[in-house]
């Protein structure tokens, strides 16, 4: 059993990762972290992973401490907020120094290209799990999920569905090697939050979530708080153009609907912001294309069929 | 296998729980929570409590709710801050509603009595464990571990040595269920964090640490951070009266010096700040002691004896 000392010396290779930032008043080392303050509005979120739930057990190290920036990072672009600050509360089974390494280099990567400081976090013994907290600041209205209008259209950044297959094919002994599943597999292990699109969304979007239950499972989240439906065009969801040719029509629909863990975003806007829509997109570098409109009524709808009960939704690992 | 729609109606009874706070401009529901802005400091921090190395296995779920906000809040108390919000990540290994609703209950009670709002949070599946992040504000200087100062007093709070006693009592069958152990218990299950003397101690205080390693244990980081050595008075370290009467003078001493979980704020100030500590003390309703001073050198000092290095501090349960 190791003791709490060795994971305090665990705990140093997670010092002076992240962003330097003015605003740390005060960092990693005290009882608390000391932040400038600051009259814009604060967004703060906390997700958990866990693994064999949220991540499979054989994701490199460096991965995990990726992905678990990325879904913190992602409730922020969901928000149009700016990520300023992480903590981080990781659990870890033994002081292993050099898995603790590379979730540092990992986790360390991303939080620079964000601005993002590591403020702070404590190292523990127990099964392996990973807890993030993220603040930051809302410059403008914030993008909630209730506020969806009828006659709004629904757009989608990214390709939805392609976490999903990659997971699949990782965890296929048959295609997990394959150069051409690479770049599937990527949109698992290292989804790209969407903070940038979500900035520029700010007074234009009328409502946003990340997708990372699955799309009509979130699309779904935004109809219940904004008391409308959400109609879906099949013809826009034929989904990912390479899962389209690889795997048929029919799955590669099926991933973009219900596949879950993309961390793109979805989100509602009036047909009037169209061209303002699409030049948040290309400021942002962020592909986007419309798949629905906000209608009268409840649940999501694709071409007139109902979608909700139906299994569309994030599913936890078996282990 | 649960589902995780199962665990977002566990998530329902988290709802409404904690203090109502006008701060909180966009709660529990969306991506991220939206407080509003201040100029004053922000204080944060973040702990994790894992069954069977934090609380025991068969702790009550009550007394696990209040504990994890427990200790954060004991994090704010010793930066001398003012609570505000807290997010909370819950990690469940199945959807058990009787047990998250007394989870729930305990974590409120204390959140209330603190007027702390649970702004956001998730439940997920996976081995027991609770992620609870705090923020507040600093009303004036923050109380940090690196201001002791050679000729300041140590003081301490409390008494100290009766959570691990406590801890003692109620893992042995024969003192579990026996009334005259059930104050010490009290001590491990219900630590009182010490906000109010953490913030009657701000501008009268050098440094101050929360005791949860160990009285030695928190002292030496108090010595480390500040370049200082800690002498105790042995005189002033006979541990609790009760400890005393009931185990004797050796453990008693044992206890306080190497106890751990007492949640106490252990702190220094100058000793022309004697009536401002006591005032303070008073203040708050919370008794304090003097128990040692600073000198020049490095470490831990009992009567001229080292105490680094010694197993002074916090040992991880057994399961």
């Amino acid at each position: 059993m190791a003791s709490a000392s060795e994971f305090d010396l665990i705990g140093r290779y997670l010092a002076g990762r992240g962003a330097s930032r003015d605003d740390v008043l005060l960092g990693v080392g005290d009882d608390a972290a000391v932040l400038a303050g600051d009259q814009r509005p604060l967004l703060v979120a906390l997700d958990t992973l866990v693994e064999g739930v949220h991540f499979p057990a054989d994701l490199p190290a460096a991965w995990v401490g990726y992905r678990a920036l990325a879904v913190n990072l992602s409730d922020i672009a969901a928000m149009g907020g700016e990520p300023c600050w992480a903590l981080l509360g990781l659990t870890l089974p033994e002081a292993d120094e050099a898995w603790v390494a590379a979730f540092a280099d990992g986790l360390d990567g991303l939080a620079r290209r964000h601005s993002v400081a590591l403020a702070g976090g404590d190292v523990t013994r127990g099964p392996l799990s990973i807890s993030v907290q993220i603040a930051g600041h809302a410059n403008g209205p914030v993008l909630r999920r209730d506020g969806a209008a009828i006659g709004d259209r629904l757009w989608v950044s990214g390709r939805p569905g392609e976490a999903m297959a990659g997971l699949a094919a990782w965890q296929d002994p048959a295609t997990r090697h394959q150069p051409q599943w690479q770049g599937l597999q990527r949109a698992f292990v290292a989804p790209r939050p969407r903070v940038a699109l979500g900035r520029a969304l700010v007074g234009i979007a009328s409502a946003a979530i990340d997708v990372s239950d699955g799309l009509v499972a979130d699309a779904g989240h935004i109809a219940r708080r904004s008391g409308v439906a959400i109609a879906l065009r099949a013809a826009d969801c034929t989904g990912s153009a390479r899962l389209h040719r690889w795997q048929g029509e029919a799955a590669a629909r099926r991933r973009m609907l219900a596949g879950g863990d993309d961390y793109e975003l979805c989100f509602t806007a009036p047909p009037a912001a169209d061209a303002a829509v699409r030049a948040a997109a290309r400021a942002s570098r962020t592909p986007v294309r419309a798949i629905g409109r906000v209608q009268a009524g409840e649940g999501v709808w694709l071409d007139g069929e109902s979608l909700t009960g139906k299994a569309c939704g994030y599913r936890h690992f078996t282990r």
